[in-house]
C-alpha cells in the first residue's frame, strides 16, 4: 500500500490498519497517552526547532527500490561491507550485515578481528566474514616496524575487495582499540579515494569525531549519531553545546561545517541533512530501546543509498526524487523502514521485543511497499 | 502431482496452483509483466541462440528418484562430500552439504580447513566435517619438504574416505589459496582414478579453468558456471569471447572441447550439455539473486546424478531416461528443483528471501513430486 503524504501520511497509512488500533491501546496502557498525541507533541517540538519538512518516506522507498528483474544477476541488487567486530562486540556488525541482506542486497561482507569472525560466521551462513583486523592486545609484543607490516597486510587484504562494494558501513561493534582504529582510518581513506560511499555509526563516530578530516568534504559519507554521539560531534565541530531551540539550524551548520556530509540525527523523530535542507522522518516506531537498532539502521541506509545512486543514474525515475542527494534518500528510506519494522515487532513481542525480532520484520513490512 | 511436458508442463504444473496465481500477481505488481510472459520471452531468446530442447524435468525428477524402500539401509540413498570451506568462506560448503541431505541423501561430508570446520559444525549437527585442508598463511614458516609432507598427509586423510562417496562437490567456499588448490587438484585426480563423479562450482571452476586437464575427458565431471565463470571458461578453452548469437553451438563446442564433460550454464534459463545435445530448464524460479543459490545447485546435482547412475543400472526404469547421460539427468533435476524451491521461498519471503529460506523449501516442493 502506498501513501504519499509525509509524516501524517506514513502515519495515516498505519491509522487505517488494525495494527495501529491495537498499538494505540497498548501504548495508552503503557504510557498513558495515545500515539497520535505523541506524534503531535513531536511535531510541535520539531517546529519549535525550525521549519520542519517531513520526508515523503513511502514515496522515496518505492521510487529508489530496484525492480526484481529476472534479467539481473548476483550482486546487482547491492554488495555491502561492514567494518566492525572485535574482542568485545560481535552482535552489532552481524545486525548491520544481516539487515542489508533482509532488505534485498545480494551480498553482505563483514571485516573484523579473527576472534570475532568465528562467532559472526556462526550466527549466519549467509554472511561472508573476513578475519583481517587486529587489536593491540593481540600484537603487544610486536615492534613498530612489525606493526607497520601488519597494518600494510590488513590494507592489502581489504584492497582486494574494496572496488566490489557499493557501500561500506564503518563502526558497528568496532571498539576503540588505537591500532585497530588506525587501520580503519586507512581503510576509510582508501574507500574515499575510490568513491565508495561510507555510512559511519557507533565507534566509527568516535573515530570520525576525533579525526573529522576522514569524512570532511566527502559527499558520499553519512553519519548516523544518536543523542550522545551528536552532542560530541557538535562540541568538536561547532565548539558549542547542543541547542534544542535551534535543532534544524544547528544540524544544517554541522553538515555544512563538515563539507556537506549527510547527517542522520537519531531521536524520537529522525532529522536528516546534507547542509542544503533538513528533512524529518516521524513515522511511529516502537517505545522499546533495546540495543542494536542503530546497527539495523546503518545496514539499511547503506543498501538504500546504493539503490538511490543506481536510481539517480536511471533516466526513467521520478525527477523530484532523482534531484535529491542519494545519501539523503538512503537515510529517509532506512529510517522509515526501521520504524515500520520496529512497530510491527513491538505489536507481536511488546516489551520483550529484541533487535532480532525487528530484523525478522524488515522484509515483512517492506514487502507491503513493493 | 506429475506433469510430463517439459517447460510448459513444468510450468503448467505450477499454473494449476494458487502458488502461481499469487506469484503472477506479485511479479506483475513488481515488474509489470506476468510470469508466463517472462517464460515466453525466454523461449524466444532461447530459440534465437539455437534449437532449444526443454528438458522434461518433472519426469526426470520422478524417474531417477529412488523409492523410499524400508529394506534399504543407511548410505544407499547417497553419500556426498563437499570440498570447500576456508578462512573466508564457511556458508557456501554448508549450503551445498545441507542441501544434499534435505533432498534425500543419507550422509553429507565436508572437507575444509580447521578454522572453517568449527564454524560449519556449528551450523548443523547433521553434517560430518573433516578439518584436513591447510592454507598458506597457516604454514608460512614451513619449508618445501614440510609442505610436501602436509600435502601427503591431507591426501592420505582423504583417501580413507573417498571410496565411500557417490559424488564429490569441489569448490563451494574453497577460496583461491595456491597451496590449498594444489592439494585439491590431487584430491580431484585421485577421485577421477576411482571413477567418483565430481561436480565443480565456485572457486573449483577457477582451479579447473586454469588446469583444464583435471577434468578434460572425464565423463563423470560436471561444471556449473555462472555468467562470469562461463565467460572465463570460454575464453580459456575456446580462445574467444562468449557469443550470445550462438548460445547452443558454443556450449556444445565447449563441452566437446573438454572431452564430453557435462556443463550446466546457469542463467535466466539453465542450459545443459555433454557435447551430444543441449537441453534447457526454464521453470520459473525467483528474481532474487542472493548469494548461495549456486551452492544449493551443486549439492543437488551431486545427489541427483548419483541417483541417476543407480537408476541407469536398474533394468525396470524407463528406457528413454536410462539412455540419457546420468550427469545430464542430475543437472536437469537439480536445476528444476532449485527453481521450484526458490519460487516457493520467494512467495513467502519476497525480497527478503535468503538462501536458507530456499533450502527450507527443497523438501516441501520436492515431496509434491514423489
Amino acid at each position: 500500500m502506498f501513501v504519499k503524504h509525509g509524516m501524517n501520511s506514513g502515519f495515516s497509512s498505519l491509522a487505517s490498519s488494525a495494527v495501529l488500533r491495537r498499538q494505540q491501546f497498548l501504548i495508552r496502557s503503557l504510557k498513558g497517552y495515545s500515539v497520535s498525541d505523541n506524534i503531535r507533541m513531536e511535531a510541535v517540538k520539531c517546529l519549535s526547532g525550525g521549519a520542519s519538512l517531513e520526508a515523503n518516506a513511502e514515496s522515496v522507498l518505492r521510487t529508489i527500490t530496484p525492480s526484481l528483474d529476472p534479467t539481473r544477476h548476483k550482486g546487482q541488487a547491492g554488495k555491502i561491507a561492514v567494518i566492525g567486530g572485535c574482542r568485545e562486540y560481535t552482535g552489532a556488525p552481524y545486525f548491520a550485515a544481516i539487515s542489508a541482506l533482509k532488505i534485498g542486497a545480494d551480498l553482505s561482507h563483514v571485516f573484523c578481528t579473527e576472534g570475532a569472525a568465528t562467532v559472526i560466521k556462526s550466527y549466519s551462513p549467509e554472511l561472508i566474514v573476513h578475519p583481517i583486523l587486529e587489536e593491540s592486545y593481540n600484537i603487544s609484543g610486536v615492534n613498530d616496524e612489525g606493526k607497520r607490516d601488519i597494518s600494510k597486510k590488513i590494507l592489502s587484504e581489504f584492497d582486494k575487495w574494496m572496488e566490489r562494494f557499493d557501500c561500506l558501513v564503518v563502526g558497528p561493534g568496532l571498539g576503540r582499540d588505537p591500532f585497530l582504529l588506525e587501520c580503519v582510518s586507512k581503510i576509510m581513506t582508501r574507500a574515499r579515494q575510490s568513491n565508495v560511499p561510507i555510512v559511519v555509526d557507533g565507534d566509527g563516530l568516535f573515530l570520525v569525531t576525533n579525526s573529522i578530516e576522514l569524512v570532511s568534504g566527502y559527499r558520499l559519507a553519512v553519519l548516523t549519531p544518536n543523542v550522545n554521539e551528536y552532542k560530541r560531534l557538535v562540541q568538536k565541530v561547532l565548539g558549542c553545546d547542543v541547542n534544542d531551540q535551534n535543532t534544524h539550524g544547528e544540524l544544517l551548520s554541522l553538515s555544512k561545517q563538515i563539507g556537506g556530509v549527510t547527517i542522520l540525527r537519531k531521536g524520537k523523530f529522525d532529522l536528516i541533512s546534507d547542509g542544503e535542507k533538513v528533512q524529518s522522518v516521524s513515522i511511529y516506531g516502537s517505545p522499546r530501546r533495546c540495543g542494536g537498532q542503530g546497527d539495523i539502521l546503518s545496514g539499511s541506509v547503506a543498501v538504500f543509498l546504493s539503490w538511490a545512486r543506481q536510481c539517480n543514474s536511471a533516466a526513467e525515475r521520478e525527477s523530484t526524487i532523482s534531484r535529491t542527494n542519494p545519501t539523503v534518500l538512503g537515510c529517509i528510506a532506512g529510517s522509515a523502514l526501521l520504524r515500520k519494522a520496529a512497530a510491527l515487532a513491538f505489536e507481536h513481542k511488546k516489551r520483550s521485543t529484541l533487535t532480532t525480532d525487528i530484523i525478522e520484520h524488515l522484509g515483512q513490512r517492506y514487502t507491503l511497499l513493493s
